[in-house]
């Protein structure tokens, strides 16, 4: 086989994923991964530092992807509505990955460590976004309250998405929850 | 020394972060904590298991007193309002003690384990009121969001009330910062 695998990092990422889900995260080596994509070890660490790096790969640029539409948005947006269209836009990223997300949840809810690190990179998410808004003009505390908000309609509509019988599109089930966060504010 | 000491247990704690502010927190020894305290080793694995057990003594009691007051709000009270009624009660147990809180904090932010503590501790305390809310009789998705808005003001609130500066007490500026977020999400 030639120095450069066709999809080497998505095969990889695959084998990893059905891996952790038959034996267990702990359970399973890089070794048998590699074996599993029908690959080596050497392509392997060519694409990952390590096991875990495969399930939060695309952590930081959906970050990226995040903030970049939240500071994209019409400079007349309210906060609340800058973080709608971050929410657009990252959920045009789980099109079609909707399987994928429900394994890789399934593997990181039976580990502490990898709920742990989930953790971090949604507080990093949050502080991420709440730059943003401050770089848009919005003042504190209004900044990072809009951003935990925005982040709490990830976290929840990501769950309902995932959801075993759930079949609307990511993008609906985000708009709905943040229409929902609304109502339940604003009962008191 | 007798075997019982007086307020051995807030003489540890108040010796543990003294030290860890001055020192760091890993290089913070237990005997140094309990020479510090004028007590022995013995008496500080007494009260405490570890000297990270030290930082993170209250938040059971913190999330149980939490959900509580969440859960014994009048019946006719909205979601957002039982939220209200917690965060008002967790308040209550913070007056004098902005000082320490603002030690720990520092310690807290300045160690990666900790931070991870940290927000493992504030998942369970969402998880707890999202429970406790659904008790209520509060639907899915309902129940976690207003869980999810009630924590981001509990975090962001602590923030405010920590600052250099501030003189308010924790109460009033967690009713603020709640009267903020229903203004951030009501402006879209």
């Amino acid at each position: 086989m030639g120095r450069w695998e066709p999809n080497a990092r998505g095969r990889l990422a695959e084998a990893a994923l059905e891996l952790y889900g038959e034996r267990g995260y702990e359970q399973t080596t890089v070794a048998e991964i590699a074996k599993r994509a029908g690959l080596t070890e050497r392509t392997f660490f060519r694409h990952y530092a390590d096991k875990r790096e495969v399930l939060f790969d695309g952590s930081v640029a959906l970050q990226e992807l995040f903030v970049k539409a939240v500071t994209e948005a019409p400079e007349s947006a309210a906060p609340i509505d800058a973080i709608a269209a971050g929410l657009e836009a990252v959920s045009k990223v789980f099109v079609g990955r909707r399987e994928h997300s429900r394994q890789r949840q399934a593997v990181i809810v039976a580990n502490a460590e990898l709920q742990e690190r989930e953790l971090i990179k949604l507080a990093s998410m949050s502080a991420g976004l709440a730059d943003a808004l401050r770089r848009r003009g919005v003042a504190e505390p209004a900044a990072s309250l809009t951003a935990e908000a925005g982040l709490a309609v990830f976290k929840v509509g990501f769950e309902l998405w995932i959801a075993a019988s759930e079949e609307r599109e990511m993008a609906q089930v985000m708009r709905e929850s943040l229409d929902e966060l609304k109502a339940v504010t604003a009962s008191g």
